[in-house]
């Protein structure tokens, strides 16, 4: 639209390329930016830029780090025995929020998918066996997504870990909590139903 | 949360100030600026400063413009005898999009609130007057927003260009296309029964 001035459009269609914002929440963003003071628009920038510059990968189980280890890593009270295995790094955050899990992690960078070119090279499968060869492992919990492509990775990684004798365990998959039976599909209610425990 | 490192946490935060983005959304906005190459992140970081640098307001109707007039005000296409009265700047954007108006705008910068302590002298009624006294203006549209403040304020615009003479109009309040009458409420479709037109 030309009736919208080209250093307003700019910042517009930037905002709009962020996952999950469309076109009129772009908008609203960037009239948000013009309508409050100019440090704020100046601590985004800031804070863009400084995410690019500092944030490195943690070396040991390639979280987001801050130079040197990741905070997991670096935090004395974990408990190093235990190492959770995510897809991405993002995986981590929703874990840590539910406070459940006290180990290490181990971010794979992606799963097994044929179509997007990626195999097994391509995951940090071989860092895993490594740590768990290395370090005092007594289990391995793979978080890997409960999509076919999640659970593809989940075996391959469950069988390369197998030589090494360490546990190997799977997060349950089942009914959310606070959802119901009606709407869970015949795959999640299989698994619910395997994974049953005793009260 | 300790587990992400200080920077990142910044990001987030700095989204999450953005209308309509929770905490969440913030969450991956961040992580998606992280994964993407640096180009990213520095052109919505150059956006950002270039949008409250070089915008200013425009000084005829005082819409936003990049440097002298607004683009409407400098569009030699547009009707020069019609002004559009409306609250905000971002107002401008979605009737623009309707496509159903090809004159000018005037914005006055808000609306009476004596909660908010916006009073007559806050909003630029004088300088319409003035627009209207100097230009051919054959008609004023008032489309203020249809609340009790935006009524408040069409009225008071109204009186104090009635010395002009000029011909006053305001924007239909009734149901939204593609709404039901059940879901609108007694205002709206009293508004709708009193601005009925001929078949």
């Amino acid at each position: 639209m030309s009736s919208i001035p080209p250093s307003l459009q700019a910042l517009i269609d930037e905002f709009a390329r962020l996952p999950g914002v469309g076109k009129k929440s772009a908008q609203r963003m960037a009239i948000h930016i013009l309508k409050k003071p100019k440090e704020q628009a100046q601590r985004l920038s800031d804070a863009l830029l400084a995410t690019k510059e500092r944030l490195t990968i943690c070396k040991k189980c390639f979280n987001i780090a801050e130079g040197g280890d990741c905070p997991i890593c670096s935090d004395p009270k974990r408990d190093t025995r235990i190492i959770c295995v995510v897809e991405q790094a993002s995986d981590i955050l929703p874990l840590e929020k539910s406070g459940a899990f006290r180990g290490l992690y181990h971010v794979l960078g992606g799963v097994l998918s044929p179509l997007d070119h990626k195999n097994e090279s391509d995951l940090r499968i071989n860092e895993l066996v490594e740590r768990v060869k290395i370090g005092n492992i007594t289990e391995v919990i793979i978080a890997t997504n409960p999509t076919t492509e999640g659970e593809t990775t989940a075996m391959l990684v469950a069988q390369m870990l197998k030589p090494s004798g360490v546990k190997v365990t799977r997060i349950a998959r089942g009914i959310p909590v606070g959802s119901e039976l009606e709407f869970a599909d015949e795959v999640t209610l299989t698994r619910a139903l395997e994974g049953r425990g005793e009260l």
